[in-house]
């Protein structure tokens, strides 16, 4: 299919099953974590219905059809520019029958769907609070970085909301915010039942957590080993390489 | 100083500044858990007043005396068998002058110390809610094990109220009770700031956590790098040979 590019954008291919995304190249490109929330998400039932809540590019639902079965995705994305440049990636992938992207905020989705309508939800929210780091007003990225528009809260109150009782949130973020995230998961009676934590090697402190929660799940967290991205030499490890070579 | 043992009990030489430790073979004998809280909570300032709460067999307030510069540590202890043992330890160590052994409740301690009596609260609780694990009630381990006498919530409570603004909380446990230790380090406004997991090894979850939180502190959980206790040849690391060598 012929897809049209605006000016300064490409299109990478994310060397998985012939899938590509479309990105900006002022604007927020994926990284390390999309590719890791998908690979921990990808135990997600056959036919299930999901939900990527700020899907900015669409990347995570877009990898996240490649590694589950016959799942639907809706990929919801506050920004207009940036769902409608999402919504020529899913063209450009042929995946109009798998992945549907909605431009809307995510807490106004209680009008647009019912309640548990979804069997899953994955979110790689912006990481930051407001009031921490620097922001720059004129920056594309600053609504993918900082919680301007909507905060932990708000991603995880309208995921009880979304989900099926015993349905699954799979959630990357950073280490600082475990706290935070399992006071509000417990408040909004979502069950923390899987910890990852990702560490640059094993000499530093990690970057980024993976989380999944179950809602109305009984209380039984379990840790994982480390993931560890790169080896004392520097190269990544075989569990990195392996995810990347399955992408 | 001469020492009576009774049936059953050995001294064990802890190999740091000439301590040693009186146990009980049939009783809870000290672990790793117990040297790695005693080394993460070596930072605690000169001259500070300590609680333990559960301290058992002592180990815990006797290495962190020989860990710290001058501090006052009373350990608390609810089996009265096993404060009077600690006790005996205290004599034999010469730590009268530093360590003061209380047979009570951690229940009762409102009774006992005004709010805000110490600087700082070291902690190895029982891990183990009740109903979960293997109970045997004739179990001599079973209260040091089992959160019988006293729950999380109970230990952290009290721990709130012994410390004074901005006094600080240490806290070994085990990596599955991570959310509900979050939950309730900010129900009663100890903010949690450092985490550490400690994993047997690269290729294992974690069987150990270690916590600090300090009280009224603003929210940033530091996450440090990861406690490898073996290496994948299946000898110490290089930093739990530091710490036991310190010891």
């Amino acid at each position: 299919m012929e897809i049209n590019l605006k000016e300064n954008e490409r299109i990478d291919d994310l060397e998985f099953k012939n899938l590509k995304i479309i990105q900006n190249k002022d604007g927020f490109c994926f990284g390390m974590d999309s590719v890791l929330l998908s690979d921990f998400a990808k135990e997600i039932k056959k036919n299930s219905s999901i939900a990527d809540l700020g899907t900015g590019t669409g990347i995570l639902a877009i990898l996240l059809s490649g590694k589950t079965q016959d799942t639907q995705i809706v990929g919801v994305e506050i920004q207009k520019e940036v769902a409608e440049m999402a919504n020529r990636s899913i063209l450009l992938n042929n995946l109009k029958n798998r992945i549907q992207i909605i431009c809307e905020d995510i807490k106004n989705l209680k009008a647009k769907y019912e309640q548990g309508s979804f069997d899953a939800i994955v979110t790689n929210p912006p990481y930051k609070k407001v009031g921490t780091g620097k922001i720059n007003k004129k920056d594309k990225k600053i609504i993918s970085r900082h919680e301007i528009t909507a905060n932990l809260e708000d991603f995880i109150s309208i995921s009880n909301y979304l989900l099926k009782d015993h349905g699954s949130i799979y959630m990357v973020h950073r280490p600082e915010r475990i706290a935070d995230i399992f006071v509000l998961l417990r408040k909004y009676k979502l069950e923390p039942k899987i910890l990852r934590l990702i560490y640059p090697n094993v000499e530093k402190s990690p970057n980024l957590i993976l989380i999944k929660a179950v809602k109305n799940a009984k209380p039984f967290l379990k840790v994982e080993k480390p993931l560890i991205v790169y080896t004392s030499e520097g190269n990544y490890t075989e569990e990195i390489f392996k995810i990347y070579n399955k992408i």
